[in-house]
Order: structure tokens, then C-alpha cells, then sequence
């Protein structure tokens, strides 16, 4: 799956970027006028550069303020831009509101459904314990069909569990870590198979990498995924450049679904245009067909009609409502799917954490010092300027990171409201927060880490050969 | 690889399919004013109902003639049409000449080479034997780079040979053996390894056909195939929707031609639009693939260097010169080229030999009555009107599709050439000349239906086996 490191600006359609490049210029004049930190100001003045570069590239001349490519103006002509929109999409995250993402409005755009008190209760209800606190505290918010899953499960129907990861070099970041811990406990309390796709072949199609890299990438990455304590007897990872060459189902579901989707569809769902290859045109497909249980037949003894749920971000979710709409007509069921919030880069909601900007991001590598470094220096604070006006006016947890990742990583409720409460009231001051923040996280990701040491090649070697796990099918 | 029945009208864009429709119209109005005789004016009556029936549910509207599809007049404003061009792609061969297709023009607008006496010569110095009489009579008369192959054969460097075909549930027609005659010649001659690639995707893409379907169809046409009599040591027939499931190698070169192939470039060389399936615009990278050795690691034990030679018909062409310009750019060797001309339908050289058209093809199910009733009903004759006239002015053997299926078939030169001289000087007559190609065909196909009844599944379950072959690499 995709992650969305700058450098994907190659997706955009020269309009896009003109936009972004627009955007980006008025927030950078922004943060200037309102005296920004110097490194905030910095960030934003790299990040238009980079825009600018990419848009010079694309549409071979410079980027010039009020004047948005020709040809697309044309074919735009009548549409009016919505200046407060969120971008989302498999490679983009951006919005304008220091909070984040307006994710209510997201569900409305994208026809999903809340993940409400309702379901909540009723997934506790079938599972006989506790919900998740992704589930609690609304990180995972939105879902399709997971009414569909409870039906099935109360019925003593079995389903699987399908996420993913585009395998890249750098080091996973703790946002990557979201959808494994919760598809781990989704797998713990279903008790379900999982599979787990690599897209080294999208690596491969997108980046300047051999797919020899890609793949090896795919392995190292496997390490991190496993270090995540999934149960080898119930869980199949797989790279796509290897298992396509090893199933009988996969790319027979591939074709299916290539046959099913027009050039104009992945062109309205992922902005692909005439210049893009035909591996990128026909990638989705890919991604699509592990939402079938008959591309796993030595899993699923070749049956056809396992439901499958799949856990992933929402800026996944194109792929899967293309998939959804495919399924009917190749005689398949529609994948349920539950929806996470992005995690929000050091610096702020505005945009995900993202791999390719180290001081963006913490990594599952990073030492205890680090860690502390990185969040005392670079985590984006809802506190007030002085000590007096804190005491006086608070802090505010809806801006400030480190308590949003807290939202994620500490798991006692009660104390995850105390914490709000003080810091909201002004008694909790920001440097106090983020020692909170860094002593929840360091010990988990030293654990992480000694975890990730015991992964030997053997071990991922097992997790990756196709193979029957612990369910009859 | 594709044949062309009419029914893949549907790949033509807008404007072709007006010109088609144009020209067809313009062809029942000659056959009209030339009283040609009726089954010919009703079977291009047919043809033109198909056609504006294609062109109004690619259009939406009725053909009307004089005015072409709007938008696709506006983007080729400024071209003219050339209307005496053939029309020449891997779903259409069609020509206005009797003589059928001109070769020389299609070498030219192709970019290839003549296959000329000097190379003939060369060929029979390498291999020590005399030619096939498919070179020596001009049948494949094009190549490309098949110097290089003879440079590296001479210098105990080996090649390997790579054709294929696109299964349908139609029987086999002569016209299908052309390539695999050849091909299992060049594999006697030269001793090298061969693949054929059955394309059962492409027609499960391109029809209304289940993968189950496509893959039956496939592995019955295997038995006609493994009737012309290939080593099964040295010979692998592979399924891609079987085959693909199974290498390591093979969807590793098609990701790898994917990345460097755009749509623009597929659009141009294939005339695919923005409605066609991502699994029609992706498809070519999958004929591409097994011109690289590194496709067949269990043939080739991982080589990536081998050199292919692809015997094919013309139209075939445009497949491998995009996989020869993508080759350098992923590292590997162009693969060369032998073309061969279009086997004619009975009705004349304009067009090719059918599948989808009974009258116009000789099946290799036929019996010995069927050839003989088809030759002498629908052969397109070169002869006169009357015997008397006959005698007197001799009959055209440049159009006479029984003479040009005798330099197919008949193997003796000499007999050959007393045949053309005794119809070109109206010493033979029509009737006498059908007789001499209906008993040099009966045989051969009862020798054909003979060798595939000896063709047990086991057969070509060992020939779509991957697995090392009789040589060392």
C-alpha cells in the first residue's frame, strides 16, 4: 500500500500541482506574517520548492503565480475550487485546519459509514471483552459492512483479515505501526486468518528502484510487521513480485478485476494520466484481488466466498471502493473495511508522518534519546506562549501532538483524561506532557526493537511461503 | 497472440471504425456495379451491417456517411487519409489488392528488413541444408536483426525461439499452422530451445469468456499445436493465466516492460482509448515477457542474456517493436524477428483466414469432403470466365488463393512452377488446379487429425510443465 512521502508529487495532474504550489506559497506568506518558529518557516519554504521543482518537471515550464496550466484550465473550465477542502488520496494528506482532517465530512465525501456507540457496543457485545482504544477513542472512525462481518461472525461464519504496506528503504515510523497493532488485536479477538500484502511491485512501478531492491525491502519490512507479534500459524505475509509467481489464484483474480475497470475509472479514482506507465494504470487491480479469498487457495481450500475485512488508513480507501464495486460483477463479495485517521506528523495534523521527512517522523529505530530530542524539539504544541498565560488560559489538546499521540499509544483511559483535564485547565505544562509522551514511548519501542531482534530470516522465510494456516476451510 | 475475427471491431477507435464503414460501403457499391457474384455481395453486405452496428455502440449514434465522429476530426485535423493504404494491426489485415497486403510497403512503414537472397543463402551456409520453402518462396519475407542470430549461432552461441497464440474455441484453421510449421522447422535446423505462449488472458480480456474458459480453450489448442510434431524435450507450451502463477521469473519482466511502457504509447501503437479495460492496456507487457530469457528461469537456469527469435505473422509486429524498444532500457537483449505474410481467406487475399468465418477457412477438423466442397465453392479463382477464354488468355496466379495455397503446401518446387506456367498459359484450368490443392491438403490435415488423436492429456500436461529442457545453459 502506498504510503505519501513528498516525492509522490508525480501523481498530481499539472492543475493539482499548480494548486498545491499556490496553497503552499499563501501558507508560507502565512507562517512569515504570524512570526512562525524559524524551523516551521523553513519547512514550508523547502516544501514549496519542492513543489515548484515538481511542477516545472511536469509541465515543463516555471510556476507562475495566477497562471495554472493552459490545456487543464480548459478541461476544469466551470468547476470551482474549494478553498477549505481536505486532500486525500493514496498519496496525499493535506488540509489547512490544525486539527486535522475534518474526518465527519471525509466519511460524507467518501460514503463510508461512522464507526458509532451502536457498533462499538456490538462489537464488544460478540467479542466478550473490551473494544480497542483505537476503537474507544474513535482512531479507527469509519467502516463499510462491518455489520456484514458481526452478522457472519455471530453466525459462526469465519472471515480474514487483509492489510498491507508499500515496502519502501527508510526505517517504518510509529504511524506505520497503527494498522498492524489493531489488525494484530482484530486477529486475537476473531481469531481469523490474515494476510498481509508487500507492494514491492508498486515500489518497484513508482520509485527509481530494481525490483530486487523492492523486494528486499519487502523482506526488512516483513521483520518490522512480524516484530508486531502476529501468530505465524495464522498469518501469510507476501510479496507481490514473489507470490504472484507461486499462486494459482492471485492472478487469475488480477485479470478479473483488470477486465471489470476502464482507464477512465483509474483516471477519476487515482488522477492517472496518458504519460503515466501501464503498470501504475493497472496496479490497482493488484492491490484489489487479495480481497478475495480465492487468490489464497492454499488457505482457503480454493473456496470463493470467505468475507474479507480489511483494516487500513483512509487514503487507502479508493482502492477498495473500486474493489467493492468490481466484486458483484466477478461473483465475489464486496471486502468490509474499518478506516483509521492518519497519524499526524511531529509538527502538526496538517499533514500524516511521513518517512520521507525524518523530523517529521519518530522511527521504530530511533533510540530512547532520540525519541526524546525529536518530540521535545519538533511536536507541534497546543500549549500558550508563556507559563503565565498557560496557567492562566491552558492547553489546547485538540492541536497539540503529543497529545494526540497519546490518544494512540497510552492505554489507561482514566489517565489519558487526567491528563487532558490538567492540561486543558493550564495545571499540566507542555514539557510536562511530552515527558509523558516520551516515557510512554520509548519503553514501547525498545520492546519494538528487542522483539524486532528475535525476527531471524528463517522466521521470515516461514511467514512468507504460501501455506495452509490453523483454520479449516 | 491475437487473430482477427470481425467481432474485435471494438478495438478500433471512432474514426477508424467510420473509415471502415466507409470503405465497406464503398466495396458493396463496387461489387454491385460489378455484378460480383452473390454470396460475395452478401457476405460484404454482412460485413457492413457489423460494422455500422460496432460503430453505433462505440458512438452511441448512427453512421451517417460524410460526417465522421466529431471530436476524433478535431484532434486528426490536418492528416489526410491515404486510401490505398493496408490496414494492418494484431486484430485487422485488410487491403484493397487482390494480390493482397503490399509487403514491400509494410517493410518499409514497419521498419524492417527484407528477408533477401543474400540471407536465404546465408542461412543455408549456417545450417547446411536447404531452406524452408517458406523462405524460399517468400512466405517469411521480413526480419529483423536475424543477422545477429546467425552471427551468435556461428560463433556456438545459442538462441532460443518464442511463439504463441491466442486459444479460441474455434477449431484451428491451416492458416494457424503457418507459424508453428516454420517454428518446429527452425527448432529441427537450428536445435534450440522453444516456448509458446497461449494467451488465455488476452482472450478472456478481449471476450465474453470465463478464465476457466479461456484456460480449456488454451490447452485444447495445445493438442493441435503439439500435433505438428514438437520435441517435448525441447519444446515448453505454457497457459499465461497457469504460467503466471508459477515463475518466478515471468511477472518480474512484465512489471519490468510495465514500468517502461506509457499509455500514450500503447494508445498510439495498439489504438486503445480511455473506455478499454486496464487489463487490455497492460496486456502487452505480457506478450513482451518471454522474449527475455530470465522469464523461463527453469529453461535457462536464471541466464538473462539469451537471445530470442520470433517467428510470427506481420501483424504481430507491433507487440515486439515495443518490447525491442522497452529491452535496452530494462537491460536485456531485443529479441529478433521473422514475419511471415497472412495466410489468405478462400475468398481472396484481401482479408486473412478466419476462425470466426467457416466459409472462409479450411479447419484442421475437416473432413476430406468439407476441403474439397470449401475449394471448389468459395477458392477465389485467378481464372477466366469460360474455358474457351481460359485457353485462350490463361489464368492470374497472383490472385488465384488455390496457387497461393499450393506455395504453402506443396513442397516440390519444380511442380510448382509446371503448375504456373500451365495455368498461366491456360493449359490448366481452374477445376484441374483446386483438384491439385484439395489432394495435397486432404492428406496433410488427415495426417494432422491422425497425430493429434495420438495426443493424450498426459501429452500436454508434460508440455505445460515448467521444467528444464534438453540443453544446458
Amino acid at each position: 500500500m502506498a504510503d505519501s512521502p513528498n516525492c509522490d508529487l508525480k501523481y498530481l495532474s499539472p492543475l493539482q500541482l499548480f494548486e498545491r504550489v499556490t496553497e503552499q506559497g499563501e501558507k508560507v506568506r502565512a507562517l512569515k506574517a504570524g512570526k512562525a518558529p524559524k524551523d516551521e518557516i523553513d519547512a514550508a519554504v523547502r516544501m514549496l520548492l519542492s513543489l515548484k521543482l515538481s511542477y516545472k518537471t511536469t509541465t515543463g515550464q516555471d510556476y507562475q503565480a495566477g497562471l495554472p496550466p493552459r490545456d487543464l484550465v480548459l478541461i476544469n473550465n466551470g468547476t470551482t475550487k474549494e478553498e477549505d477542502e481536505d486532500f486525500v488520496d493514496p498519496w496525499t494528506v493535506q488540509t489547512s485546519n490544525a486539527k486535522g482532517v475534518d474526518y465527519d465530512k471525509l466519511i460524507v465525501r467518501f460514503g463510508s459509514s461512522k464507526i458509532d456507540t451502536d457498533l462499538i457496543n456490538r462489537i464488544e457485545r460478540a467479542i466478550g471483552q473490551k473494544p480497542h482504544r483505537f476503537l474507544r477513542r474513535g482512531i479507527f472512525f469509519s467502516h463499510r459492512d462491518m455489520d456484514q462481518i458481526l452478522d457472519a461472525y455471530e453466525n459462526k461464519k469465519s472471515f480474514y483479515l487483509y492489510t498491507g504496506r508499500g515496502p519502501s528503504s527508510q526505517a517504518m515510523h510509529v504511524g506505520h505501526l497503527i494498522p498492524f497493532i489493531f489488525t494484530k488485536w482484530l486477529q486475537e479477538v476473531f481469531d481469523v486468518p490474515l494476510v498481509i500484502q508487500l507492494t514491492d511491485d508498486e515500489k518497484y512501478l513508482w520509485k527509481d528502484l530494481t525490483t530486487e531492491k523492492a523486494y528486499e525491502y519487502a523482506r526488512e519490512n516483513a521483520k518490522d510487521i512480524i516484530a508486531c507479534g502476529f501468530d505465524i500459524n495464522k498469518t501469510f505475509i507476501f510479496s507481490d513480485l514473489d507470490y504472484l509467481g507461486t499462486s494459482t489464484g492471485f492472478y487469475r483474480n488480477i485479470v478479473k478485476v483488470q477486465k471489470h475497470v476502464t482507464f477512465n475509472q483509474v483516471k477519476g479514482i487515482f488522477g492517472f494520466t496518458d504519460s503515466d506507465c501501464i503498470g501504475k494504470i493497472s496496479f490497482p487491480a493488484i492491490q484489489a484481488a487479495p480481497s478475495f479469498s480465492s487468490s489464497f487457495p492454499q488457505i482457503f481450500n480454493g473456496k470463493e466466498n470467505i468475507q474479507c475485512l480489511i483494516p487500513c488508513a483512509i487514503d487507502q480507501d479508493p482502492y477498495f471502493r473500486m474493489t467493492r464495486d468490481v466484486a458483484p460483477r466477478i461473483g465475489q463479495p464486496k471486502p468490509a473495511l474499518l478506516h483509521s485517521v492518519f497519524f499526524p506528523a511531529l509538527q502538526g495534523a496538517q499533514t500524516k508522518m511521513s518517512a520521507s521527512d525524518p523530523n517529521s517522523s519518530i522511527f521504530l529505530t530511533d533510540t530512547p534519546k532520540q525519541i526524546k530530542t525529536k518530540i521535545n524539539k519538533h511536536a507541534f504544541s497546543g500549549g500558550r506562549d508563556t507559563i503565565e498565560e498557560h496557567r492562566k488560559y491552558g492547553g489546547n489538546c485538540d492541536v497539540d501532538v503529543s497529545f494526540m499521540y497519546l490518544t494512540f499509544f497510552l492505554e489507561d483511559d482514566d489517565r489519558l483524561e487526567q491528563l487532558k483535564q490538567a492540561y486543558t485547565s493550564g495545571e499540566l505544562l507542555t514539557g510536562e506532557l511530552k515527558k509523558v509522551l516520551i516515557e510512554t514511548l520509548q519503553p514501547l519501542i525498545a520492546a519494538h526493537q528487542e522483539r524486532r531482534k528475535q525476527v531471524t530470516d528463517e522466521m521470515v522465510k516461514q511467514f512468507m511461503t504460501p501455506r495452509k494456516l490453523a483454520f479449516e476451510f
